[in-house]
């Protein structure tokens, strides 16, 4: 009974808790520490160098708030997709951007379209907000595109959300069938494109900039969260329409921005060498992980992620023994949330340091769970 | 006509601009260069040198997400304040948890009360939620607690913000009339009560944390941007009773705080012999912009924030003409927005450097405007 008593309706039936479990709380409640932090889809391999040296030199202009527009940020994003800086519009991360493009759109009873155990993130936000989230399932470990077109029009919903590549899966979509999606969708339908894993997926899986540029009914979701390997930093960023990216204007944190997270911003950006030699480590590690998962008689997914889904084959409370298991090796993985995803266990690709010790603890983990003899 | 068609109501109501105008905008703009910051109440002495350090040290770990449940910051945060950290809530600046706030109370129509002149943030964030602001005029330049008490009682308001220290002002009331301010508000009004400016105010002006932690009724914002030196981290937090500090969980962006910042905030609590420098350091400068006005014929106010509030006893206009004028000579500083405050100009405290280039300008500026001959 400390609570105020006059939040608002919606306020009153969220729940108060922190939905998003991160490793530092399983290590206090459960008393364990991580050693190999393949769980969140973070970057082991870092940011560059460059990026961790200017950070390091603008620790000291701290004082300063960052500049409210996001110039600097804006413009040299511009420059590397060749579009104007009003094309774009800045957040902390694209969580956060979510939370802003639902609160644009999202009123008590709005229909929402996503796939059913997609992103939960936007769940959270669409939920925040008071939406009736409409889910489409998986078809074959994608997000299903007719089917979330059917439940669009079906629901005259006015967003829907789609994450290519996919997480929790690491399936995706050829750029012309997302090109054909966006095109088909009711132009009253605004269509998220959540583009967080964009740097580590083969050639032709994303559309041009100009694919998509033109269309009121689309934003899409950038991040410096994955690849660039900055995750702690909250810097995302959302591509669209001169009307759109400015909505944001309307109800973002203007101030919000760390002004060290901006400097790393540039400096990755300006690195795209260091990028370049990431994402080939990236690919090495899903090799490394799915011939892991291989030898110990599960089915990796293909990815292309920086992290492989794989397959236990069983059911969710198996997988979750694994998870579980893996951590008291202080092996930090997670599995997606819902049937029939959560026959699957989700790990991030790292350092050989961290594969080394997922190969040597997932036998013993199978075993224990009655997987292997 | 480029932004999507089916905004909320409260969306297409608002305006797409970037409502807050930071000394980046005016260089752009005007093509000027800032050489005295001292306009937007940061802290030109910077953060304590240790904690430089701590964000360099983090720089390298900016890979990993921070903490969901910012376990490590409360926990240090309730230790330095003597309560549990199940009373903190960390949100990215006070800026950032006053939108949380307006979103948990706040909807369309809400009456919300404020002073007429007080902080623009929070006016922003109420209006984006749609409530609609009573705003009480100050009465001898500081905000009117019997006026913001009838006010909350007239309109059975839900939201009243107070800030103590008072920006734009400067002025201050003691801690037992704040206390008594809070006690006598109904249990069905929230009170927030702004201490950004808390540090660098006089023995007797920031009621004990005891005095007002068992009251559902109040939350209580703090800062580690002004006298901390750390504007450009983003980090506040705020004090409340368990449910209230749980609230911010329904809504938050969980994973919104940046890792070097945690390190910040963290080092900086550490540092309170860097604290306590800075403050008198403050001190120092607010006696020497006092004096620099009252050499040049102006009224400075008494000051209990790190900046000092100067009545240039004219109006608006005259004001803008010296702010204007300063700029021209590359500084930076402010003034209220609205009458009668608006007769003044609002100056921080800042190193010596800015204070003898302020000096060394400001005479011109009034001689230019008019104000000297």
């Amino acid at each position: 009974m400390s609570a105020f008593s006059r939040f608002t309706a919606i306020a009153q039936t969220l729940p108060s808790t922190v939905p998003f479990v991160g490793p530092e709380t399983i290590e206090r409640t459960r008393g364990l520490a991580v050693r190999a932090r393949i769980g969140a889809n973070e970057s082991g391999f870092g940011p560059a160098p460059s990026v961790i040296e200017a950070m390091r030199a603008a620790a000291a202009a701290t004082w300063m708030y960052s500049d409210p527009e996001n110039f600097e940020l804006r413009e040299a994003l511009a420059l590397h997709h060749g579009i104007s800086r009003d094309n774009i519009a800045i957040g902390s991360g694209i969580d956060g951007l979510l939370g802003d493009i639902a609160r644009l759109i999202v009123e008590p009873g709005t229909p929402v379209v996503t796939s059913l155990g997609g992103y939960p993130t936007f769940n959270y936000h669409v939920n925040g907000y008071g939406g009736r989230l409409v889910t489409v399932p998986y078809a074959g470990d994608r997000e299903h595109l007719d089917g979330l077109l059917d439940a669009v029009r079906r629901e005259n919903a006015p967003l829907v959300y789609l994450a290519n590549p996919d997480n929790p899966m690491g399936s995706w979509w050829d750029a012309d069938s997302i090109v054909a999606f966006a095109q088909a969708l009711p132009e009253t339908t605004l269509l998220v494109l959540d583009e967080a894993y964009g740097e580590t997926a083969p050639a032709g899986t994303i559309p041009s900039i100009a694919a998509l540029i033109g269309q009121p009914n689309i934003l899409r979701m950038r991040t410096f969260s994955k690849a660039y390997g900055l995750a702690g930093a909250r810097v995302g960023y959302a591509i669209g329409t001169l009307g759109n990216a400015q909505a944001f204007d309307k109800i973002r944190h203007h101030f919000g921005m760390a002004r060290v997270s901006i400097a790393a911003a540039l400096a990755a950006l300006e690195d795209q060498t260091y990028l370049k030699d990431v994402i080939g480590r990236i690919a090495a590690s899903r090799a490394r992980i799915t011939a892991i998962a291989k030898e110990n008689g599960l089915a990796p997914l293909p990815s292309a992620t920086n992290f492989v889904t794989i397959d236990c084959g069983r059911d969710g409370v198996h997988a979750k023994a694994i998870v579980d298991g893996l951590m008291e090796h202080g092996v930090f993985i997670r599995m997606p949330g819902i049937a029939p995803l959560n026959r699957c266990i989700r790990i991030s690709t790292g350092p050989e340091s961290d594969m080394a010790l997922l190969e040597e603890t997932l036998p013993l983990v199978l075993k224990a769970v009655g997987s292997r003899q």
